[in-house]
């Protein structure tokens, strides 16, 4: 055991791997283009499937293009998954995903390089999809395989960008929609799954640490906005006459942005990230415009005050401006709790490498938050430098990557040694 | 004298023309379709060509397809002109445009029936395409009379809607733009232009006239503002840490409403009519949006305090939100004032209709602004109910409506009168 407790990775080995995925894709601006699909999201797996091979592991794909190495248990016992995703948004960063997976094989490659086989049989995955794209379906492999996809869905979604049919992308990666129930995981055909990830935030950066567990995924909630004015001459209509439909929104807009601030919680935020606009002509009075909010907030009393305080505004530019303003619930995913014995392995396993042991709830939807309906979810987030990502400019310290690669050892090493323990103990053939 | 001081318009005559005009372009929302072009377009030039030979007046289309009637006068001088435009936005009103012609029309019928011939030869004019249209150039036909077009121009404008050049729908009218050169009109030709307008505003409404005369045509000032924050993550970026561009923008939007609105000028306007934002995704901070100011402006003074104030704004809010702002003049075009001897004629012709003498500013564009380059150009404007224009509500009142052509009726007798007085009297045929 003490000789676990000494195991670290290999960050020389974890770096190279780093840089040398993040070739696959990087354009011009520094940025990183591997969309769901696309032809570096092809190379990205030949390259894992090489890697993962040249270790020695067996690499399959199923039939949604999840890429899954395995590395055999020492006992008949639920299997433990670790890993992310390999695909990016456009010009996207170099980090999110790919340090998750790579840090998985890191682990797996460290352990095989000691000798070490874990009583239970490990997983190392990359899935299909995660980022949004051209099929508004994200998290595309993880909901394939918790069944929180249907044939029926698959078969009717296409491209927005050139209406290229969802199955036919698939199928260039190898996979098959009609073959989606092939893929769900079965109740107890896993241990657990663990995910490392950049925070994507400051509250690391902040507090100077270099990870933290995650405790919760945030729910996400989305509505549609439509505020209707009158479209009228913009020479002719008085400024007191008008119903402009954009100055009432305008008013929304910060309303909320000022409702949001007065709440002054790191774990709440709130984002007006579309506006459309009609007719929008230049000497036309707007008479409509569409706004999509998309608040994160996983505390169902705060979500409540939120929703009042935005009905009261809307109220009163409704009586002030003469507008209408509907609101229409887009998406209501509530929040994903993390699984408790993970989230404690974590802990142990943050302060094994002398970090304090904080928890962070994720901002952000990832694939743990799927897998928690079929197995123990965590995840393990890593310092984000100013909190970017989804840019060229997304960036995480070496040294963080380090502290927080060996934590996620030892959380593999303390959950392969706490679940399922009513088993005989792990052997080790190297010892 | 006293025999035309009592002369008066045919009202009957001329509301069963509006009417029948009006069902050209019809359509089942109750507006009125007839963009330039169009066949509606086509239509209606054949129910006035059609309607002003029944008349006995010599036909002819010009080049650029703007279809004019003449009729001789006594003297060899100047013609004076009356008309507006045929053509109408889409699903706009029947007011806007046909108006102005079939008044002028009306207006050379009560002539002919009293068998009144004028000094000066009398013309009557329906311009080509006047109303913001698939190739984005209005006032076509008042801009070639006026020499502001060029057949380089012309050859380059293309349809935003689907690609077709302009010179294929001027030759579908009749036209050709090759022979653009042909229509210009000389110094001299004309004596004066006078066009009958709905205001489109509700400054006669809300003093109760019928009608008043135009001073001045608005300046129309535009200027594209680009507000650059940054792009990132909805849910992980803290209220704190952003830099939103439309959070920015919407403080922008209100702040230039209030600037307007302290101005407290009913002769000042200023919309935004135009956003579009990147990357507009729910799930992105907004990083850029870019909006379309339009402001409508006739005092150079004013126009200065408001674009110090817009300034100031900018300063504030690029320094408390961290974002940038960039502003680019799109259009400057000077407001034009309308001809003294035409003005006034048209307000003594209003006081002896009983109404009393104010003038106002148009708020929008006209073919009058172009004229006023060529000749004497002057405007009279006519109540419109609620102020609406461009829509399928726009209204004016036949009582309004007769009040008013009597008005322009008794301002023409006025300026054959006044103009060119050097020349000997007018005669009558039918005294």
């Amino acid at each position: 055991m003490d000789y676990l407790k000494k195991l670290s990775i290999n960050m020389d080995r974890f770096e190279k791997n780093l840089f040398e995925l993040a070739k696959i894709g990087r354009n011009e601006r520094g940025g990183i283009d591997r969309a769901f699909g696309s032809s570096e999201d092809k190379s990205a797996r030949a390259w894992l499937r090489d890697y993962w091979t040249d270790m020695g592991i067996d690499v399959r794909m199923d039939e949604m293009a999840n890429l899954w190495g395995e590395l055999e248990g020492a006992e008949k016992l639920g299997k433990i998954a670790m890993g992310s995703h390999h695909d990016a948004v456009p010009n996207g960063g170099m980090y999110d995903g790919p340090l998750g997976v790579l840090m998985a094989t890191e682990i797996a490659q460290t352990l095989i390089d000691h000798h070490i086989t874990l009583r239970h049989p490990l997983s190392l995955v990359s899935f299909t999809g995660e980022e949004p794209n051209e099929f508004n379906i994200s998290t595309i492999g993880s909901k394939a395989v918790s069944g929180k996809l249907t044939v029926e869905k698959l078969k009717n979604t296409v491209s927005v960008k050139d209406g290229r049919p969802f199955a036919q992308a698939m199928s260039a990666l190898g996979g098959d929609i009609e073959k989606l129930e092939n893929v769900r995981i079965d109740k107890g055909e896993y241990a657990a799954f663990l995910e490392c990830h950049i925070e994507q935030g400051k509250r690391l950066e902040k507090r100077e640490l270099s990870c933290a567990a995650v405790n919760c995924i945030t729910g996400i909630y989305r509505e549609i906005i439509r505020v209707t004015g009158e479209a009228n001459h913009a020479g002719t209509t008085l400024m007191q006459d008008r119903k402009d439909a954009l100055t009432a929104s305008a008013e929304y807009i910060l309303g909320i942005e000022k409702i949001l601030r007065n709440m002054n919680d790191e774990e709440v935020t709130g984002t007006i990230g579309c506006i459309s606009m009609l007719p929008n002509s230049a000497n036309i009075i707007p008479e409509t415009v569409e706004l999509m909010l998309d608040l994160r907030i996983s505390n169902t009393e705060k979500k409540k005050t939120f929703l009042q305080r935005v009905y009261g505004l809307q109220m009163r530019i409704e009586e002030s401006r003469g507008v209408k303003i509907t609101r229409t619930i887009n998406l209501d995913q509530p929040h994903t709790v993390m699984d408790e014995q993970v989230v404690k392995a974590i802990q142990d396993a943050i302060v094994q490498v002398d970090q304090p042991e904080i928890t962070l709830v994720s901002m952000a939807g990832h694939d743990a938050a799927n897998m928690a309906s079929v197995t123990r979810s965590g995840m393990i987030f890593v310092q984000s430098v100013n909190g970017k990502s989804h840019c060229a400019e997304e960036f995480t310290k070496i040294s963080d990557i380090e502290v927080t690669a060996n934590a996620m050892l030892k959380a593999i090493l303390l959950l392969d040694e706490r679940l399922d323990c009513e088993t005989k103990p792990k052997m080790m053939k190297g010892d």
